[in-house]
């Protein structure tokens, strides 16, 4: 049975892991006959937003403890993931992949990565084994891995950031997977377009099933 | 298309609503061609768990605040939901049903409900139109509806609680879908069993599938 290593950046799209995207690629995974473990780094999140209000609110939270609610608790710290455990990675979307994973969304194209991620990214990269990543994520992946082909649906300004860190974007709709065969990394654009939970689903199932074609 | 009201109890399987069991009731909603408007008391929660530890926080949490990191910003305050607009109510499960809409993980067959939590439900059954609740939610529904049969799966402590507030329990698996056909009340046992996220989207598929079915 494959195994992915599915990172978490919290819980919630304005902070943290986007819900749904998380939610549904984990059932993408299982309902193709793969397995998972879930990690998040043990970090602080940047903020806290009230996502009735869209307001910060004066407090702070675990990136690991909040993502540990997407996981009914089966989460490891990210320190105990060993790339040799896994056959691929995926890193679903939401803003805290650009705020607690990297300065993305604050600092653009002079983002700065966490270390311990871009650690875990390298470590899959260089044992050439497939990288996932939905919505913003993407973005995240072409700062790591330089060159990279990749799509986060049709955003300029996150295209222009992408181009300028030395990407190579594509522009996608709904549900649509690039691959960038060379370095083995799949993107997808989810939320980062205005989309209902039918397209998250597609894009979650559509970026898996290709992870696994190459796995075959 | 037919609408219904998801209402939820906060964000996270130990102190809220259950992240997978509400993802795939939206997901199930959608994708079986009906609407959705997502809905939350706006109400303390009982208390907030550490999902990686199981332990207390000390910190305060607000049931509408929390439940809108699940729907993406897009829920409103239950006082707000006007029972006309809608064709049936959806509970996902998670303790935050039996620990901020009603005192069920507390009190057992003495648990008190919500005030608007009730009024809500009464005025569905009023009025007819199917009620559907996931995993822990059916025993707060054998609560408020008298005599309702209900399922929770097998969880004799469960079970002798609603069968002492005076419902009929009946014993299921995985993805089963028990009709209380008089009282329109839809349950299913979800991760009351020990279950996999497969078994959770078949739950919720097939709960709405049901509903939807009553509705035609």
């Amino acid at each position: 049975m494959k195994k992915f290593a599915v990172i978490l950046a919290g819980c919630g799209v304005f902070d943290g892991a986007e819900i749904h995207e998380a939610t549904l690629s984990l059932y993408a995974i299982a309902k193709q006959g793969a397995a998972y473990e879930i990690f998040a780094p043990n970090i602080e999140q940047h903020h806290v937003i009230n996502h009735l209000t869209g307001e910060e609110m004066p407090e702070k939270r675990n990136v690991l403890v909040e993502s540990a609610r997407i996981a009914r608790g089966a989460i490891k710290d990210l320190s105990e993931l060993n790339v040799a455990d896994f056959d691929a990675l995926l890193f679903p979307g939401g803003f805290g992949v650009a705020k607690n994973l990297c300065t993305l969304a604050f600092q653009g194209a002079d983002a700065v990565v966490d270390p311990q991620i871009e650690e875990v990214v390298l470590a899959f990269h260089k044992a050439e084994k497939p990288i996932a990543a939905l919505c913003i994520a993407p973005a995240m992946i072409a700062k790591i891995i330089q060159g990279a082909a990749v799509t986060i649906g049709q955003d300029k300004g996150t295209i222009q950031a992408i181009e300028a860190m030395g990407g190579n974007h594509e522009t996608t709709t709904h549900g649509e997977v690039i691959i960038d065969e060379n370095n083995k990394v799949y993107s997808t654009p989810c939320y980062m377009l205005e989309a209902s939970i039918l397209d998250i689903a597609d894009g979650a199932e559509n970026i898996v099933a290709a992870v696994l074609q190459d796995l075959k």
